[in-house]
Order: C-alpha cells, then structure tokens, then sequence
C-alpha cells in the first residue's frame, strides 16, 4: 500500500495535546504517570476499546511485536525510554500492518517512509513528543484505508461520548467531524416540499418527496447542517419504459440543410410561467407524520450521518409519491432541486402530507447545506450551484454533466455516452420517471407524461444533432457566473459515460468566479471514489465539510489541493497540481508524414489518404453486439484487421522523457466525403507495452468499511495494474459532423469530394506518457460505441500535409 | 419470476383469524366495522406502517389500482363487495408486481397462478374469507424474494413490538420467528471456553475465542436458542502463509509400491492424549469483559438475529486469540468445535479473558444449539453432529465436506478442488492459522506451528495419494450412526470446489440413522443460497429453526420436501423429491461401439482404442495458464482440436423423451498402460444447444434485503440463463489412480501393457437430460484443472467392448 494523504491539518504539540485531551485519549490520571513508558502503555489501553479489563489487554498487547525479539507486554516490563523504532513497531501494527509480509520489525522507519505514512523525527520521546507523536498515528491512514482513529471508531472508541450534552457536539479532531452520534437513534421523517412549479398542469404546485435523516441529538436542540443529494433514481427507476424508448442507432447519417444560424438564434430564454396559487397552510406542524424503512443512499453519506450531518434526499419532479413530469435537465428541474434548499433555509413550505394542508418546517438544521452525489445527482447539484440560491455552501459535484449537450451530443452529432448506445434526454427521462411504477398514479398522469416525451423526443433532435435552444436550456455552463457555492468536483479520465469535458470546460469557466474550486481526477471511469485504500477522500470531504457548513477553521481551502490528479502509470500515486492546463503555454504540435507524427516544424510531403466507411455486413453485424471487438480491430497496427483500411493510424517519435499531456488536444486538417454529408472521429493513443491500470476499482475487502460504529459498511477496493501487458491505451477521443465546422448550431454546406478545413477539440485529458512510449492518432468515422451506425458508402479523403495535431503540456516534475 | 415457496404452513381460517390477532393486524376496532370493504380498508392501512395519518394513507392508496379503470381510493369510495380480481390486483402490487408489466389488471388471477402464488379461491368475500385470504397474502413472496409481511418488516410493522414483554417474546407467524427484537440493542460479549485440549503442547488447556451476539432481551431473563457458526476463516486468514505452502502440481505421477493393506492397516484409532489440568476457577461473573465492532457474519445469521436467535462465532484452534494449532480436519477440531456447544449447554469453562481466571456462564440460553456455515463452516457443522454431542439439535450444512479425502483426493489420486490447483490440509492450515497475523503471539508460537505444518504436509502424502490413517481420522462419515442432530444439507451440482460426493455420501450414511434430513440441491457452484429470488430458502429455514430450537409444533418435519433440486433446466424452478437415487432401481446403462454409447444389450464389436496423455510444451504451458481453454479443447469434437487425440469421447442416442439421471454414475472397463503407473479420468457430458444456468446467481437488486428493520442486508441475486447457447455442459467428472482399481488404501501391482478391469463411481448427479440431448462419455488422463500434472510420455488403451457406463435413473414426472 502506498497512502496519499491530504486531510491532515498541521497542528502544535500543544494543540495536539489539547486535542487528545478533548477526545479523552489524554485523561486526568495520566499526569500522574510517572515514566514515559508508562503512558506509552496508557494510551496503548485506551487503543482497545473492546477490551474492558487489564487481563484482557495483557493478551492484545502480548499479540503485538514491539522488537524484532519481544513483544509489547515484554518490553513494557522493563521500558525506560519509548524510542521511534518500537512506537513506530507497535504503530503499524495497529494499522493493520504485518511484520514479515508489510514491514520489517528492525526498521519500521524504513516502512514509514515508503508507504508515505507521516512521522515525527525523535529517536527517543519525551511525554510531550509522545503524545505528539501518538496525535499524529491517530490521524495516519492503516491497511484499510482508515485512519487510526478512524478504526478505533469502529471499534467503539466514541460511544462513551454519544451520552454527552449537544454543547460538547459536533466533536472535532484533527479538523474533522468525529462519529459521536449514535446512527441506531437517527430520526428518519419524509416531507413534501412546495415547488414554484406546476410542470403537470394540474392547477396545483408541484410538491416533491424528501426523506431526511437527522442525528436524534435535533430533537433537543441541536442544529445540524445538510448533505443534501438530489437523485432522480432514488425512488425506482422504469427500466422497462427506459429500455421502450431506446433509439436504433443503426440509421444513416443525412445531410443537413445549411443554415445560417448564429448562437443568437439558439440561445434559450427562460419564459415566465403562469403559477396557481400556493397551497394554504393551516397548521404548522414540528413532527413529520411519516417515516421510511430504507433510503437509497449514498455512502459518503452515511459517513457523515454519524457525525453530526443530516442527510436529505430528494427525487425529484416524476418522482415516486412527488408531482410534476420527468424533463432530463430542463429549468425546471433545476428550479425543483433548488426549491428543496429553499425550504432547508426556510423560504419555502413543506407539509406533512402529499395533500395536506399541514406545513412543516426545517427547524432542525442550521440552514447550511451541501449538495453531493454522482452522475445526474453531481448534474443537479452543479445544476443548482448555477443558479446561486442562498444556503448552499458548497457542491461535491462527481462525473457531473456541465451541459447535457456534451452528454448526448457532440459537435453537430449524436454522441452516445459510452455503453448506452440509443440513449437520449427521452429515454432517461422515461427511465426516472417513476410516478409510472405506481400504477394508480401513473393512470391518470400517463397521458400527460407521453406528450412531455414527445415533446422531448421532438426537442432534442437526434435528425440533425444540433445544438438549438432545447440544449441551450440545459446548458449549465451559462449560468457559471451565478455560482457562490465552493466546488469539490471529481472526474474519472477514463468516463466515456460522463465525458471529461464536462468537468473540463466548468473548471474552466470557474477560473474567473469568486469561489474556492477544487478538483480531483481519477483514472476510473463512472465511479465513486470514497473507498479506496490509496486515497483519503473521506478525510478530505470530511475537512472540507466541517470547514463550509460548521464553519470549523481547519485550512480546508489551502490543505486540500487544487488540482489532484491519479497518475495513470503507477498504482496508488497521485499528485497535486496548481491547475490543470490553465497554468501552461507548453504544448506538443506534430504534423504528418505518411503514417508518422513529426514535429510541427518538419517539412511534410503532399498526400492525400483515404479510407472508407463501409464495412461487409456480416462484419459490420459482428461489430454492433461486440463492440470490443470492434474498438480492438479498429487500433490494431495488423494490415490484416478486417479495419486495417478504414481508418488512419499516425504515430509519433518515442518520448525522449516522461511527457504530462494536458487540456484539450487540438486536431486540425481537410477533409473530402463523397457525399454532401460526413463525419469524423478521433481518438489519441498511447502506445507503449505495459501493465495498465484497470479502470474500475478492484475488490480488496467486502464491508471492510465501517462508517461508524455498528453502522453501514462499504466495500475497500483501489484501482490494480492488468495481469497483462496491453501494446497501448485509448487516451481520448472526439467528434465532428462535417456539416458544424465551426459551431454546432450552424450547419454548413458540404459538396461531395471538395476538401473543407476542420479542427476539432478533443476530450480533455491529464495524461502522463511514459518516456520511450508513443503518442498515436486515429482518424475514422463511424464510431460503433457512441454515433449513429448507417454503414453507408462513405468515402473520406484527408489531406495530410494539412493534418495538425496540438496537445497542450506542462513540465513532468 | 416464479415462485417456489415451502414454509407456508397450511392454517384454517380461525387460526389465520388468531394469529392476525395477536400480530395486530387484526384489531378490536375493526369489530366495528360494518362492511367488508371498510374492513378490507383497515387491513390496507395497516400495510403502510411508515405512514401515520390518514391523509397520507389516502395518497397511497391513489398509488395503487383496483380496477383497470379505478385506484383504490376511488373504488373503495362505491365498494360495496370485495372481489378477488380487486384482491389479488391490490395484492400483486402490495408485493412488488407491475400491472401492464408483471400482470394485467384484468386478470390478476391469471398472474397469481403463473408466478406461483398462492391464492383463495373466493370470488366475493365475507369478513371471514377476507381476513383468510389476507392472511395468506401476508405469506406470499414478492418480486423482492421477500413475504408481504417481510416487507412490512422491512418498513417498521414491528417496531412496536420491541417493547413488549419478554413473556410475548418470541412471536411467531404462520410457524416463523418474526423480527420483533431491536438489533439496534443487541448485546456482544466475547468470551474464551475452555476446550479439553491441548494442541500447542504449553501444558495449558486451549482456550477458544468466542464471539456472541444475543438480542437485549437476554439482560431481562429472556433466554434464547443459539446459531452457531464455527468459521476458521472469521479472525482473519494468512493468504501469504497460504499462498507459501502451495504446492507443485506439474510433477509426474509416479508407480505406489504395491502393498496388502486392508482397511484395518489404515484405520484411525484415537489416541487419549494426556491433558493439563483445567484452568481453576477464582470467580464467576455474569458480564463480559470484551466485546467486538463487526463480526465477520452469515447473512442467514443476521436474519435470525431479529428474530430471538443468538449467535456465536467461533474461529477454533490456531486463530486469533485463540490458542492451539490448526489440523485441518482433525479429531482434535472437531473437539475444539464442541467445547464451545458444550459450553453453551453449561458442560464446559469460559473465562472472561484470554488469560484469566473469571469464568462465565452461558446463562442467557435455553442451551439449543444449530450449527450453520458453508464450506468449511458447515463441514465443521458435519464433523459436530458426527460426535453426537448433547444440545446440537440441528445443523444446515452447507457444501460441506464429509470426508477429507473426498476433498483433496480421489481414488488413489491426489485431485484438488477447482480452482484450488496445488491445495492440501497443510496449505489450508496455513491459511486459517491466524495467530500468525498477530505477530507478538506467532513470534513464540512460529516453530510449534512450523512442525505441526511438517506432520500435515508427511501426513496428507501426496506422493502416493493414498487413503491412509490421517485420512481416516478426518472421515467423519465412519461416525454418521452417532449423530442425533436433525440435518438440512445444501449442495450445489456444479460445486466442483467440495464435489458432490461429499453431500451424497452423507446422505447415504444418514438413510438409516433415525434423524429427520433435508437435502436441498441446487445448480449453482460453491455459493450461499439465501439470498435468491425464486426459492424461500430463509423461510425454510425459519420454519426450521423455530421448531427446533423454540420447539415450535409447525410441521417443518413434513412441509419441507425431504430432498428438493434446482431444475437444471429452465430459471426458477424446482422440485421436490422422496429422495435422491435412493428410492430407485431403474438405470440407463451403455456399452460403446466405435465413438458411440449403446444401449448394454446391443452387440459390440471387439477393439481397443488408444490415446497418450503427453501434449507438446508448448501446448502443455498454455493450458497450465488457462485452464478453460483445456477443457474446452478437450471436450471439442472438432478434429483439428489440439486434444482430439488425447481422449476418447462416446456420445450416445437422442434421448427419445425427457429423462431424471440421479445418484453415481459407474463406468467399467480395461485399460492398459506402458509404464507400472497409470490415472484415469471420466466426464459425462449432456450435449445439445441450449441456454443453460450459469452456475454463480446474478445480482437482480443491491442490498434489496433488509434482514430486519434498519438491520444488515443482502443483495438479492438469482439464477439466469446464460445469454449465448452451449453445445454441452458437463455434467460429473470422476478419477481413478489404476493402481488403486479396488480401494484407495491398497495400492496393486500394475504392469506396463497389460490390461486390467476397473471400475469407477462417478461424482454424483441429479441431472434433467431433455429430450433430443446425448449423453457424453470422456476417458482421458490427465485432469488439468486436479490432478498433478507430469505431462508424461503415457500412453492408454482401452478395450472398448469392456467399456460400460451405468446411470441410475428415475422416471421424470
């Protein structure tokens, strides 16, 4: 294991001790201790919080090694000194490492070192180094991807403190929040919050489910903030009326009429709507007349449940027992996710009832609320961090789209997210809409549901692929300038479902806002990453957390780093960075020489290249139910592949050094189709034999989480190098309708066989490419995966003397 | 889905009356009621347990539809008479089934009866005929493999009856324990017993870690029966120390010296070992001094756990905490195994802690005991029940070995579980010796573990592969008589880890041995089955257990089917049987002529057939390294197959009709080898296209299982077909050593070129050979993924006129 740790707050000895006082590791009777060994042995007796008797820790002690010959029980009978090597023995042990297989018992130090687990220098301790030293081991990171203290939650080590009064909490330690809430007693309610919406149109607001738990310690008094998760999939989905609507996707490509749009014509403006009257209230009520057996939850958020948060879900408008019609990202939708916050801040009602007249207000929470969640969850809390309400402090926004354009669509084309070929704003809307999985609900609302898909359907245009106005009001990224909530985003560079230009282009926007933005990229693809053994994510969400909605002064904003990104050559790295491409000017530029990249500044021959689009139709069937198949053809250097001749492969120089490659990749070049319609896809490779990361994260332990003590568990997994060596790896890819050019609303006039000047930006990437490895360029057209599959008779000609590629670099540290 | 339900427990009317009574479904207002739809109303109401007011109620009854045209609030507005088509409309989505999806509502009935449910024929019902078919509705299984009144559960219908009194407790319903006990407030305690042993020779008793969870209600006088899960594994497994011992398996197989052993040169005679002195008792106290944050649990156990079970896990000699050395199998386990049942029936010592001298009581338990696990969990449940030790009234074991021999070889022939190439007793022993984890405690126990390791790896001897007395000292099946535990058996028919002979072979011993058994098999590999859709496998076992251990007259003695099976099939369908080949005579039985299987009294030519078991390096390492690749080369007809010299395949006719092939196939013959040493080994293959199960059940819903309320929870998973046709399945597989043509202790003489007659039982089968399929015979030698792996110049043949196979059958209803 290699530890990557960044939540820890730099903290004094007096502090420390100060701290362990508070946490009652240091207790009254240590003072009269009279050796250092003898409080060593007393804060070893508190690091057994299931033991309640001093036989029974003789027998853990005497499990523990504290040299290479004695064990602890042994060297604690005749200790004078406590020295590093046997603190730091016993310490890792206690982190669940082992002497023989993880360490070495005759230099610990050594171990300290090379799993990047932080230490203090002094050979031998003094009281106060000791406990130092002792604070820091209880915030290091062991075996399980836990910090010591962590584990000793886990073990019981803070129910004593679930007794105390609501002043003594929450408990900080270290800069975060401490699990002193007992997650048996949490009060678990359901609301129906007011929207300023009747996207029915059955005269009546809109009012949505919420399902809140809260710490029972809101009963008497204390205000606690929220960790809200907006997931339209929370209450069910309709697989079966998500899978209806799917779109064949083996259809031709067709030509657009050229038109003369400009983004004027496309941009959306938002109408007022006629709004019925609110509902009366005729009481207002403190308790909530229903509960829930179990939510859908997210599990960061179950950590936090246990330490002083309440967590709120909604699913919004469509939803199981909520009004309102399923609308894949419009305004409304942002206005319904908001409309939750407005209530937690108290600007809006909720009532007891899904028709009653009975409000209930939030009185429980301190108004300051997080949003979190992946996907379409990290979508809405973006979604509402754009519109700047008031209360929400802060997103942790994961594989969230920016703009949903850039989820469906791409550059003039339907762009499938990777492995739901078919499916557009309809489909999903049909999926989540799950007021369909109660029937007596769905009789009499389905009519009104099937004129909201086909109004959909129609909008979002899959003939042309388009940008129009539809898209432009699902376009978060115009709204960036209203954000006042920080931002933690996370990204994998590998999510071909959520493409990374999504988290791209709004970290990019966000440069110029006012607000702390932090950004984590990963080399997964559409995954969470709050359980792995490498990184302290938990930690870090934990200190930002206490840090924007208790107000905790823990350097959250300065400790977390700006840019954090996982290294795709070797297991367990990451690094911090400054920015992602924003602080570079560097940049690779090659040009073609026949099936080389060179250098930009090489002198090319005239060539042209072409290659077709067509395939044998039994070939071209294999490929539409084994898309692996295809992509491996496709990239295969084999001038036997069956794909050989309808793609262009050019490779570049080796690296003469480790090159870190980031931003968007830039292609530019001239095409010719044999027809007034065309496409193009790119993808860049890294070439080069070697064990790569696997893109999901691999299994280490089942339920090896506790996310309290006696609470719900998560599984410990990390990303893993491949079993095999693989010749290269896809880096990124991208796509352009040969009709949009120069914008996606514009479509343009294409004559067959003319060239045409295109340049397309790629999906941006962070990449680091090993010296002696080679950067590849593929340039094709259909792309099975991700656009639509007609198989026609499409001839393309490039000019390769023309064919530039652009890629954005900063210095490998 | 289909249904496959056993534990609903025939019930009258007026019982179904009382027992809707006492769980308050049923309450004294409802006397007032005037119609039977305002009765039907109530019921309804009841089945919302997370809504508490009737505002709420009347929107989810809008959720549901009566009627194709009406929802429930709207029909029970004009009711004037409930029907079965509204009952079973309503109750179809009470249990999770979508109208227009899973049923239509026009015809609900139709649905009940395709899915298997159980429904009441009434067409218009009285308060009587309500009450009854509302009664069964609660038993019936939803699309979530849970009964209605589960569901309810789930959603907190028990929740008020936490706080009755301990005389009301347990309660059950319809012959089932229900979750009435508050897991948020179960007790952990860990306690050491004391067992009468001595493993590690350090002149003290071992003592045994054990892990105990008991519901509150203990504290307060309740007492409870036990689940008991003896799990090596649960403190931990040393995978390196594992990963170390593993054995070589590409060595030659090499000639036995002949000998005259009988059985009585091999058997096992215990040897009464001296034994310290017990531990002296100082004191007695009721509370423990240590408890535990997670277990490592059973599913099946946390069910029971909210339902007035304890349980009690146990990891044995040799884990953590524990002393003693780990023998694999050993009598000395098994002791170990019991001393803890014996604790629990007030037989034995514990001691508070490890080292001390405090003892406690089990004193919480009415002292009945189960045993439950898998593996070698359920194998250690086995080798309990084989001591007849007092208290163990029950044990479910599952895949569990019954003898050791059966585990690690085969006929003379050292075979390895699947996927376990190069695995033995010491290479387990290893893995499960978690003291050395711990690594104070392996410091000083390391060199007794080292030589106890040595006497294993002398012991198991694979260079001969014989059956030999440390074989026979862990064949529990010699003490099958002794047991006076009742017996429920789980086994999967392509468990090919713990093979199917292990269960069958107990099954066998058990025929007469005056205990009620239970045989559930089912087409999945080494797996838990309680989690499953399609089969009530926990009810079963609820049912079970509360008539075991609470005494509970509910007649699961004869409503669970005395040996039930998993279609091999279709999805979700099983059957029950008498017994397994046990109540049968019939047979197929076959001769060979060329490469077919005859009918026996078909007349065969006279011929021999040859194949030699030595592949080219080359093709010898890639099988090494995929061993799917082998099999699928050595079962292709094809004859540019690499192996196609390399066995011999016979297939025979289309079976003219369906056909149930059960117990042990029997193959004969004569074979001749040119070296003194020589293996054989068997496949029996049903050819024919088809979509068949895959043995490992898919995931359908994540932790869709709530065990209690707000209570661990399992994934709910099931069998499904596989997406692409097979040509064949294998079906049974069998080895023999040729030196070891009549028993596994006597090695015979074996002459290079002569022929010699063997005889060989197949592992067993409980096969659906449809119609049209062939049975296939293979004869090969070397078994890649089991046997050791010379790659040796053999060459066999076999006179194929002496060749017969013999398959009990028994007629297919």
């Amino acid at each position: 294991m290699k530890n990557n740790q960044f939540a820890i707050v730099p903290t004094d000895s007096e502090a420390a001790i100060a701290e362990l006082k508070k946490i009652q590791f240091i207790t009254a009777t240590m003072a009269d201790l009279k050796t250092v060994p003898e409080v060593y042995r007393a804060l070893l007796a508190k690091s057994f919080p299931e033991v309640h008797s001093t036989a029974g820790l003789t027998h853990k002690f005497a499990n523990l090694m504290a040299t290479s010959q004695h064990n602890l029980n042994d060297w604690l009978a005749t200790a004078n000194v406590v020295n590093n090597q046997v603190f730091y023995n016993v310490g890792l042990q206690l982190l669940g490492f082992l002497p023989g297989q993880d360490f070495d018992l005759a230099d610990p130090l050594l171990a300290m070192r090379d799993i990047h687990l932080p230490m203090v220098g002094d050979s031998a301790f003094d009281r106060e180094a000791l406990y130092y030293a002792w604070y820091l081991l209880l915030n290091t990171r062991g075996v399980k991807g836990q910090t010591l203290i962590e584990n000793l939650t886990t073990r019981g080590y803070f129910v004593p403190f679930y007794q105390r009064p609501n002043q003594d909490k929450p408990l900080f330690f270290n800069g975060k929040a401490q699990a002193v809430f007992n997650t048996n007693e949490l009060i678990r309610d359901v609301v129906y919050v007011e929207a300023p919406l009747d996207t029915d149109h059955d005269g009546q607001r809109d009012l949505l489910k919420v399902e809140i738990l809260r710490p029972a310690e809101t009963a008497t008094g204390l205000k606690v903030p929220v960790l809200y998760t907006a997931s339209p999939y929370n209450q069910g989905i309709d697989d079966a009326a998500g899978k209806a609507t799917m779109h064949n996707v083996d259809v031709p490509l067709t030509a657009k009429t050229p038109d003369t749009n400009t983004y004027a014509d496309v941009e959306y403006h938002s109408q007022p709507a006629d709004l019925p009257a609110a509902r009366s209230v005729t009481q207002i009520s403190d308790a909530a007349e229903e509960t829930f057996g179990r939510e859908q939850s997210y599990t960061l958020n179950d950590y936090f449940l246990a330490r002083g948060f309440a967590v709120v879900y909604a699913a919004g408008i469509g939803s199981v027992d909520s009004d309102g019609l399923a609308p894949t990202g419009d305004e409304d939708e942002t206005t319904s996710t908001i409309a939750i916050i407005e209530w937690l801040t108290g600007k809006r009602h909720a009532f007891t009832t899904r028709d009653g007249d009975v409000a209930i207000n939030a009185w429980w929470t301190n108004g300051l609320v997080a949003m979190t969640g992946r996907s379409y969850l990290g979508t809405l809390a973006t979604a509402a961090a754009t519109t700047g309400v008031d209360g929400l402090k802060t997103i942790i926004s994961e594989a969230a789209i920016s703009s949903w354009y850039d989820y469906y669509r791409d550059n003039g084309l339907v762009v499938a997210p990777d492995t739901f070929q078919g499916e557009d704003t309809d489909v999903l809307a049909a999926e989540v809409f799950s007021r369909s999985l109660k029937a007596g609900d769905a009789h009499q609302i389905k009519p009104k549901f099937d004129a909201k898909l086909a109004a959909l359907t129609a909008g979002q245009d899959r003939t042309t692929g388009s940008y129009n106005q539809f898209w432009d009001e699902r376009n978060y990224l115009k709204n960036v300038a209203n954000i006042k909530a920080d931002i933690v985003m996370v990204h994998g560079l590998n999510d071909w479902n959520v493409k990374p230009r999504n988290v791209a282009n709004l970290w990019d926007k966000l440069q110029d806002v006012p607000v702390t933005k932090k950004l984590i990229l990963h080399q997964g693809q559409h995954i969470y990453i709050n359980n792995l053994q490498s990184l302290d994510f938990t930690d870090m969400m934990n200190l930002w957390l206490s840090h924007e909605l208790y107000g905790l002064d823990n350097h959250a904003e300065s400790l977390l780093p700006n840019v954090l990104v996982q290294d795709n050559t070797a297991t367990q790295t990451w690094h911090a960075h400054d920015n992602w491409w924003q602080d570079t000017d560097d940049a690779l530029d090659f040009k073609v020489q026949y099936k080389e990249l060179v250098p930009a500044d090489h002198p090319v021959d005239q060539r042209a290249a072409h290659f077709t689009d067509k395939l044998p139709d039994k070939l071209f069937d294999h490929y539409r139910t084994d898309l692996t198949a295809w992509q491996t053809d496709l990239l295969s250097e084999d001038k036997t592949s069956p794909l050989y001749d309808h793609r262009l492969l050019f490779k570049s120089w080796q690296a003469p050094s480790d090159q870190l490659l980031v931003g968007r990749p830039h292609v530019t070049g001239s095409v010719a189709v044999n027809q007034n319609f065309g496409m193009l896809s790119f993808m860049l490779l890294d070439f080069g034999s070697a064990k790569r990361l696997t893109v999901s994260p691999q299994l280490i332990a089942s339920k090896a989480l506790d996310l309290g003590y006696h609470w719900r568990e998560d599984d410990l997994k990390d990303f893993k190098l491949a079993a095999a060596t693989s010749p290269y790896k896809m880096i990124t890819k991208g796509h352009l309708n040969l009709q949009n050019r120069h914008e996606p609303w514009h479509a343009e006039a294409l004559k067959a066989n003319e060239f045409y000047d295109f340049a397309v930006d790629l999906q941006p990437i962070f990449h680091h490419l090993l010296t002696g490895h080679q950067i590849g360029l593929v340039v094709y057209a259909t792309d099975m995966k991700m656009t639509v599959r007609g198989n026609q008779d499409l001839q393309y000609s490039l000019q390769l003397n023309d064919l530039s590629l652009h890629i954005p670099m900063k210095p490998f540290e």
